[in-house]
């Protein structure tokens, strides 16, 4: 880090974290729970969450690394433990793929994106939005495990 | 920022944000559930969460500030949704007493405290643990709104 509180590697070593305790917590559900299970009508299931937070790794992931930006909802599909735990090795195969792009420069730059509607922002924010919708959703997932019996992994493990 | 991605006074200002919305997340339950409502017996209620929130922004940001380590569980007492507001701002007005010798030093400083346990690290780590923390026991309350009927705030709001 050589004086620098954050760099490139690191913010991606901090999502590898976070994303190693949600693929724990998505395995944690019971294959007929995890696209069915929500506690009320105004929830989705945890299934469905992770569609989202899948969309949002590979649509900022591939716009930040490379300036173009590709419509999101590419796996709105999946219904099986199984296909969501195969996506998220593919996405996160190419997120580690382009990564080396996803340069401080990059970073920086202050862009819009035609998809998620939030307006103009620096990629950086981008990047800890998706991080950080990521531990909100799992958070919710965590009381759906409790509800279904289940204990959920240990929190500051990643 | 002038090609770094983060410095103290932009990490605090990101846990700035999620304070806020917290804060709107606390004012959301009705007054007779923040410290009662629990799905299920292995849940806290929200107002117990909080209770974790305010200890571990108390102890770790004094520590790292100061490098003095002092008993967190200082805010076990609170019951209702008055003093835990009130505790809020007590806190946080603290924290940004003390950021200014949050330093990028003191941040990238590994060292041990003797109350949270979790062996040597960063400083930063302590600090962003904090915040995910914050947002996963956030999320969680969302469910918990749900559940009682009512519409959390929206998340992408800071």
């Amino acid at each position: 880090m050589n004086g620098s509180l954050l760099n490139p590697d690191r913010l991606l070593e901090i999502w590898e974290g976070h994303r190693r305790l949600t693929l724990r917590t998505v395995e944690a559900f019971p294959e007929d729970k995890l696209f069915a299970y929500r506690p009320v009508e105004t929830l989705r299931s945890f299934g469905e969450m992770m569609r989202e937070i899948l969309d949002l790794e590979a649509g900022y992931v591939h716009g930040v690394a490379t300036g173009e930006w590709i419509q999101p909802e590419l796996y709105g599909a999946l219904t099986t433990r199984q296909e969501l735990l195969a996506a998220c090795r593919a996405v996160r195969e190419e997120t580690r793929r382009l990564w080396p792009r996803v340069t401080t420069e990059r970073l920086l730059q202050v862009e819009e994106d035609p998809w998620f509607g939030a307006g103009p922002q620096a990629n950086l924010e981008r990047i800890l939005y998706a991080i950080e919708n990521e531990i909100h959703h799992r958070g919710q997932a965590y009381v759906y495990l409790r509800e279904l019996g289940i204990e959920p992994p240990a929190f500051y493990e990643r």
